[in-house]
C-alpha cells in the first residue's frame, strides 16, 4: 500500500503503514527520532487542549456538535493519533496488540465490582 | 463484542468498542466529559515523556530495545491511545476515517517534491 | 547564594540561581539540553493534569482546599515552575522581564473594552 | 499595583498580582476555573514544544541564539509561566514559597553525593 491508494480506514496497521510511507516519500525519517516525535505529539495535544480550554465543562459535548468545531476537533485528534502511531512504529511496537493487552490488564486490575462508579486513585 | 471476547487487535473500531464497553461496565461514563478526557490524555502523555526525558536523543531507539523499557513505552503509548480513542468516541468521531482524511489533506499540502527533506514551518 | 542559604522566595532570579546551583552540584547540566528539559516539563504537567482530571469542574477549587490535595497541587506546580525556569536559564532568557513584556503586549492586543467578558479566539 | 504601572520584573508576587489584575479588568475570572487553566497551560506547553520538535538535540541551544527564534521561545515560556502563576493564584498557593520548599525537599532526597552525574529514576 502507498499513501495514494484507497486506505482501509479501520485498520491500525494500514494507517501505520500509510504514515510510514508518507514520511519516507518526503525524506522525513531523519526528523523522526523518538524524543522529537514525543515533542511533536505534545504540540498536537496542545492544539487539541486549546479547542477545549474555555468551553464550560458541561457544554463541551454540544459545543462540538457544531460542524466547524467538530471538524477542528477531528483534525487535532487525528494529528495526535498520527504522531502516536509514528512513534510506536519507530520503536517497533505493534500498538494495536499492545493497547488490547493493556485493556486486558486493566480489566483484571480494575474489576467492575470493586471500581463501580469510582475512578482509580493516582498515587 | 464485549471486553471479554478475543479482540480483533488491528481494528480501530473494535478497540473503540472495547474501551466503550470497559467504561460502561464500570459506570465510568460520568467521568468521561471531553475536558476531563483531554486532561487524562495529558497525564498519560506526561508519563510517556518521562520515559524519554533524560535519554540522549541519539540513543533513544536502542534504549527502548531493552525489553523492560520497551514494555514501559508500549504501556504508556497504549494509555495515550486509549484516552484518545475514548475522547473521539465521546465526541462521536470516526477517528480512523478522520486520520486517513487528514493524511490525504497533508499529502496535498506537503508535496514530496516541495517538502523533500525539510519539515514544514509552524507559523 | 547557594542552595543551602535561606532563599528570597519572592525573587524569580534567586529561584533561577538556586535551581542552577542545584543542577551544578549534582553534575546534572549534561542532562539539561533544551529538548530534554521540555520533555521533563511535559512530564510534570502530566502529573499536574492527573490531579485534576476526574474532579468535576465546578468542584475543583473546593477539592483543592483539602490540605493533602492542596499540598500535592503545590508540589506539581512547583515542579513545572522549576523545569520552566531551568529551561529559560539554559536558553539565556530573563524570564521575569520576558513575562512582564508579554503581559504588556497582551494588554495592548486585548483591550479591556473590546475583550470584556470574552476570551480571544484561537485561530 | 495595576497592570499599567511599571512592574517589578523580578518579583513573583508582583507578576502574580499583575496577571490577576489583567484577568479582572477583562472579566476573565469566569474562565479561570482550575481545569480550564490546566488546559490553557497545556496549550502553551504545546506551542513551546513545537519550537523544539525538529531541531537536532545537540543544536538546540545555538538554534535559539538566533534573535527571532529566541524571541519566540521567550514568548512561549512566558505564556506557560503566566498560566502557571494564574493557576497557583486561583488555588490560593504562594508559588514562590512552594517552589523553594520543593527544592529544599529535593536537596534532601537527592544528595549531591548519591546522585552525582546520574538522574533519579522515575518509578
Amino acid at each position: 500500500m502507498t499513501s495514494h491508494s484507497t486506505p482501509d480506514v479501520d485498520s491500525i496497521d494500514a494507517l501505520v503503514t500509510r504514515i510510514r510511507e508518507f514520511s519516507r516519500e518526503r525524506g522525513w525519517e531523519k526528523f523522526h527520532d523518538p524524543k522529537s516525535l514525543v515533542l511533536a505529539l505534545v504540540g498536537e495535544v496542545g492544539e487539541l487542549a486549546e479547542l477545549f480550554q474555555w468551553v464550560p465543562a458541561d457544554e463541551a459535548r454540544e459545543h462540538f456538535a457544531d460542524p466547524r468545531k467538530r471538524q477542528r476537533a477531528a483534525e487535532e485528534i487525528s494529528d495526535v493519533l498520527i504522531y502516536l502511531l509514528r512513534l510506536a512504529d519507530v520503536l517497533g511496537l505493534d500498538v494495536g496488540a499492545e493497547a488490547n493487552a493493556k485493556l486486558s490488564d486493566s480489566a483484571r486490575r480494575f474489576t467492575a465490582e470493586e471500581f463501580q462508579g469510582r475512578a482509580p486513585e493516582k498515587s
